[in-house]
């Protein structure tokens, strides 16, 4: 066990509202919120940059931000798009030293309402919007499941 | 053959700086760069937003960026990190209705350069930009041969 928040996270030993996870990856809601659901991707095994990431691991992250933002727009939060970001290195405003994958969804004329987010990141209820993000992932479940069918 | 400007830089029919392509995807300099060497990686079958694009051809997206961000820390350019970020939906500042990962190399200390490049996005010289780009992603390959012999 290092000292990585995002490693204890996935270890279960710092608390997290987790919307997904898997063998490989998880996904928890960002603290300090751009906007609401913004959410992080992490892969489970640590890797401090993109250069230490294994690139099947790395492809598995990006894949669950692909769902992710397909699901925003089945969810409650009803995006209509988002920004997925990946800031690989300190140069490039990488803040903690794990490989993490923000998605954070996005409405039409929410500029303003983003804006001031990425100034303030404050906190939405968090419980309440993991559920919707949750329920968002179970309907792009259902909808490719029935497409599967038809 | 429809009027998509990524779809037809894809088909050769708009002039574009390549510097990476294969039966998938292709990656090319952004003519309005926010950093040198900033370059968008599109699927080759059109797809408008995430939501449209198949989850394997994404998956080949995202490598192409996981690999090019490694490979520009082995260019010329000589990068300590990138941006890399899809703006999923018109929502989402996406001004191009076909997919694009943009990857925007990052140096340690370029914040002024980065914030003055996002104002103005005036172009490099690209050839050379190219060039340096192409020879990250053969050192890489370089790289990685000698590392699967030893």
């Amino acid at each position: 066990m290092n000292d990585c928040v995002f490693c204890l996270i996935v270890a279960g030993a710092a608390p997290a509202t987790m919307v997904y996870s898997d063998d490989a990856v998880c996904a928890f809601l960002d603290i300090r919120p751009i906007t609401r659901g913004h959410t992080l991707i992490v892969p489970k095994v640590h890797a401090t940059e993109l250069d230490d990431l294994d690139p099947d691991l790395g492809a598995r992250v990006f894949r669950t931000g692909h769902r992710l933002a397909r699901a925003l727009r089945r969810s409650g939060l009803a995006s209509d798009g988002a920004n997925l970001i990946l800031n690989d290195g300190t140069a490039a405003f990488q803040t903690v030293g794990h490989v993490h994958l923000h998605v954070v969804p996005r409405k039409h004329g929410d500029k303003l309402t983003f804006a001031k987010g990425f100034l303030l990141r404050r906190p939405h209820e968090p419980n309440s919007t993991a559920a919707a993000i949750r329920a968002g992932l179970t309907a792009l479940d259902q909808s490719e499941a029935e497409g599967a069918q038809g």
